[in-house]
């Protein structure tokens, strides 16, 4: 049983900054080799960043990222750090078979590239392309038919990426292949809970595999896509090794005593699995080093706490990857704003974090001192704008009513924001919740605006609850919970006419965020929630308005996906649609 | 050569009105029945609509579209036109072999169902699924594996769906099945010039299938995309026999002299193709009316007139699909105003069409009367509320200079817009045009604002091009040409501060468009673009530009698509990305 140290890189690349990712991989290499690992690897995708969108139909993206990896390789050879088998994910292209089934020569592919000695000794294409949910890998790559099993330190290595670990087959051929290893990159996006189901999945998938499994994962914020980390090193019984902190950059590094390799190197087809297998050897990595390493199993974030650090992380990457380095919200005293100025404040800290509060001749006492109040507990800047003249003066241009009038407001008090940032170069954050999206309440170009929507994925009792468990976790570490108590539990209003409630235009937010949840997240029709037990008349109201509000969200910005799917990239939905659920049975003709 | 009377149905269902699309065959299938017709097809999904997207996942939407499909066969029966051939796309799922390939039982298929006698006599699933360009269909549908072969009045009619036609396989199965027509029915959406296309490869398929060839596709809008009918009928030479009209609702009607069908009913595997085939027999349909019909071969629109057509059936449907009656815009006396004013006239007629014009302390006095030059030529309502007061009361309030007040000035524009719209019902219409959108060249939450965008997919030197059009087409119609001509020559100005031209801040727009075209539809790089003679310096500007401007885009209002790629369902990149194309060699690390 050779010993084998390997280490997994749990870091962070930025899409489309190849130089950047491969800057990341020489230093995380150079780690590692101080770290005594003979193995290190990288998430999917490594050297471009991941989804990398329509970039994959671009050649000369495809060339860059190909050039990059062999000079890392050698640069990496150069820097003395060639003993180290390094696997890394790129964009490349389908060079060899073009002609298999029909595809292209050129056909970009999800690959993962082992580097050894200067050189790049072996390319494993991802088999198993992901085009549900947030994913559309069949517009982009062509699979990959080949198993590489890399010989490491004397051990046998399988390589496969992401989606390729959620399929059967690859374990499977893993286990034909004799390896002692399966190594597995990854770019899997964080959703609440999914890191229950990844451990299970990794353990399961070991067992299957028959020897110990590697699963390293990115961390960090790419547009609506927050990747959690928690890398993970289960044993061939499942049993956790080790495993890495979520949404942190780390280096996990393990000890395994591991089934020698076989010797061979040769290209043959699983008979059943129907996989061609390839065996290479030779990429001999340096001797273990004598100390034994102690390998780190990070506790896990609690349920809300995994949700809070999931949208700090998805709006820090969105502010630094865009090159922002300061924030702009409207500030009115409601729990929404209030949570996105705590989220803001955590994300990029209280000094760069900018509210602007905009009374109306509507607005509350509370809501004014609230947001005072918020800014004395974290120290961002507020500053107010009364908008009260800026109304009467449309008026006289327009004269507007009801709900057009509502609307006025909303959108004077976004042109000041825009204005603002325009004018000082913050980003503007939208605060709007999933609940709102949903029906509609929003006013679109009023407080809709902005560049990213950091709590459009929280349903408004997910809210109140992460607001809770913020101020509650501020006090367990002694410090000023950020959140002013009365904004919790004060009833929710927009504010926007004399003693207006949320509840005059929608169902008690807990209702609402049921059935809203059994609708987006499940599928559910109306007749199925009937049956669950909604009255039918709340199921018809709430999906008209949910239809009926496709428009808006099509224009909201981007914001961080924590569920198991979001507005975005997830619940694609055509504006123009006559289809009404009905609660009724009806004849369709 | 048994003879046979086959009626191709070019209709526009819209998505998610079950109801309503099966009103329209039930319809139309009368038509053809009065026609002399023996079998009538209907477009790709005709009873969903095209394309439903997410739609496809609901289980209760599915279950509408599979009953209602019963139910239309059976009221076809009743009305007396059972015995009549209806061929009728509609949305299915997979019933039978559940097991084949994984594929859970249940999976959403794109089918077409063929109707006879009250009863559904044949299902077929479209085998081609495309995921490129504008297309997801591997997201949402499961493949089918076997050609459908129907003996209708003694002929072997072998069905195809859309992408079907397109790939390689289903041609030289129709011509191993022995069939004498091969039906397609599409939801094929309009690209400029597509029709030469579609023409020649129809034309190639029937030769390869060695058959009649019959084409039906819809027309119509829906959001972005434009479907623009164009039906044909080509015989086994690939000569054309009937050809329907763009962008309008027709029964194209034609006899056809055919072989006799082969007296078979069976299920076998062609050896050549590796595809099942069915054979159904029994769909006999009622004998051929005496009197030949003449089959028509409507003209082709020319290039101009075409894209024209496809940005008002666009508008058009999606102001009448989503229950408006009017349009309102924001009227500059600019070029894309101007324009999308006289597409508006065209789309919903003059009276219903509200043009707002906001003057400025900077807008020249050519701005007021050009838009109530073309209020007068239209018809169109024109109403006026200047800004300057607006202006002064944001500027008292939070005090913007430069680029800030710029947009403040586009911003004022939009809430007076949004607050016309939301208290008189008008969908709102943005401007922009894809030279704009390019390059960041609009103000978001200013003129970026409406639900639809019409010219949104135009280059500015196509906006100029089609103005000229539209009014020589005025001309030779004896009308009064829209478009006032000061508004096609004069230099293009956004009018934000005194004497800005666009050209202050963008290359000339001949030179601009030369650039984007080749970089935003045929994805060529910076250097290409160097060796296809641009200045390097122009190259980077122009693609930096525009990978900068990718977040306004992803907020901008859906538009109709007349190129081969489109910002919105055709070209997908991500937001966050540091890639940026440099004409000049780099090292990427």
């Amino acid at each position: 049983m050779p010993p084998i140290r390997i280490a997994l890189a749990q870091v962070n690349p930025t899409v489309g900054d190849i130089a950047g990712n491969t800057a990341i991989v020489r230093d995380w290499t150079r780690r590692a080799a101080d770290a005594g690992a003979q193995l290190v690897a990288f998430p999917e995708m490594m050297l471009t960043g991941y989804p990398i969108e329509d970039l994959a139909f671009r050649a000369s993206f495809v060339a860059a990222s190909r050039a990059a990896l062999e000079v890392l390789a050698a640069d990496l050879a150069a820097g003395g750090l060639g003993e180290l088998v390094v696997v890394v994910g790129y964009l490349g292209k389908v060079v060899e078979s073009a002609d298999r089934l029909g595809v292209p020569k050129g056909s970009p592919q999800n690959c993962a590239g082992v580097l050894h000695g200067g050189r790049v000794v072996a390319r494993y294409a991802k088999h198993h392309l992901p085009n549900y949910g947030v994913f559309d890998e069949a517009r982009y790559f062509v699979s990959g038919d080949t198993m590489e099993v890399v010989q490491v330190a004397g051990v046998d290595v399988a390589l496969c990426i992401c989606e390729d670990l959620w399929q059967d087959g690859p374990s499977l051929a893993a286990r034909a292949s004799g390896a002692g290893l399966l190594l597995v990159i990854n770019g899997s996006p964080f959703e609440a809970n999914k890191d229950d189901v990844r451990l299970e999945l990794v353990s399961a998938r070991a067992r299957e595999a028959g020897c110990a499994l590697a699963y390293v994962n990115m961390v960090g914020g790419q547009d609506e896509l927050v990747f959690d980390g928690d890398s993970i090193v289960v044993d061939r019984s499942g049993a956790v090794i080790a495993r890495a902190a979520q949404f942190a950059d780390e280096l996990l590094v393990c000890d395994l005593d591991l089934p020698a390799a076989r010797s061979v190197d040769e290209l043959r087809t699983d008979a059943a699995t129907g996989l061609r297998i390839h065996h290479v050897t030779g990429a001999d990595a340096a001797a273990v080093a004598r100390e034994p390493v102690h390998a780190s199993i990070a506790p896990r974030l609690d349920d809300r706490g995994e949700i809070w650090q999931a949208l700090v992380t998805g709006l820090r990457d969105y502010v630094r990857k865009n090159g922002f380095r300061s924030v702009l919200l409207g500030m009115s005293g409601g729990i929404d704003s209030t949570v996105v100025a705590a989220l803001a404040c955590d994300a990029v800290g209280a000094a760069d974090v900018y509210g602007v509060s905009n009374p109306s001749a509507w607005s509350s006492e509370h809501s004014r001192s609230d947001a005072a109040d918020q800014a004395a507990r974290t120290g961002l800047h507020l500053r107010t704008v009364p908008i009260a003249n800026l109304v009467e003066a449309f008026q006289a241009a327009i004269h507007l009513d009801g709900l057009a009038l509502e609307n006025l407001q909303a959108r004077i008090r976004a042109v000041i924001w825009m204005g603002l940032s325009n004018q000082e170069g913050h980003l503007v954050l939208a605060c709007g919740n999933k609940s709102e999206l949903a029906v509609g309440y929003s006013t679109i170009y009023g407080d809709a605006v902005g560049g990213f929507a950091p709590i459009k994925d929280l349903l408004k009792t997910q809210v109140w609850e992460l607001a809770r468990w913020r101020n509650a976790e501020a006090e367990r570490r002694g410090e000023v919970p950020p959140i002013p108590p009365g904004t919790i539990t004060k009833e929710p209003s927009a504010e926007l006419r004399p003693g207006q409630r949320d509840t005059d235009s929608l169902p008690p937010y807990r209702l609402l965020d049921d059935v809203l949840d059994d609708y987006i997240e499940h599928d559910h029709g109306s007749r199925q929630l009937v049956e669950a037990g909604f009255a039918p008349e709340l199921v018809d109201r709430v999906l008209q308005l949910t239809d009926r509000a496709e428009y808006k969200r099509r224009q909201y910005p981007p914001g961080p996906k924590i569920s198991s799917r979001n507005f975005g990239r997830d619940r694609r939905l055509p504006i123009t649609s006559a289809w009404r659920e009905h609660s009724e049975p009806r004849r369709t003709s």
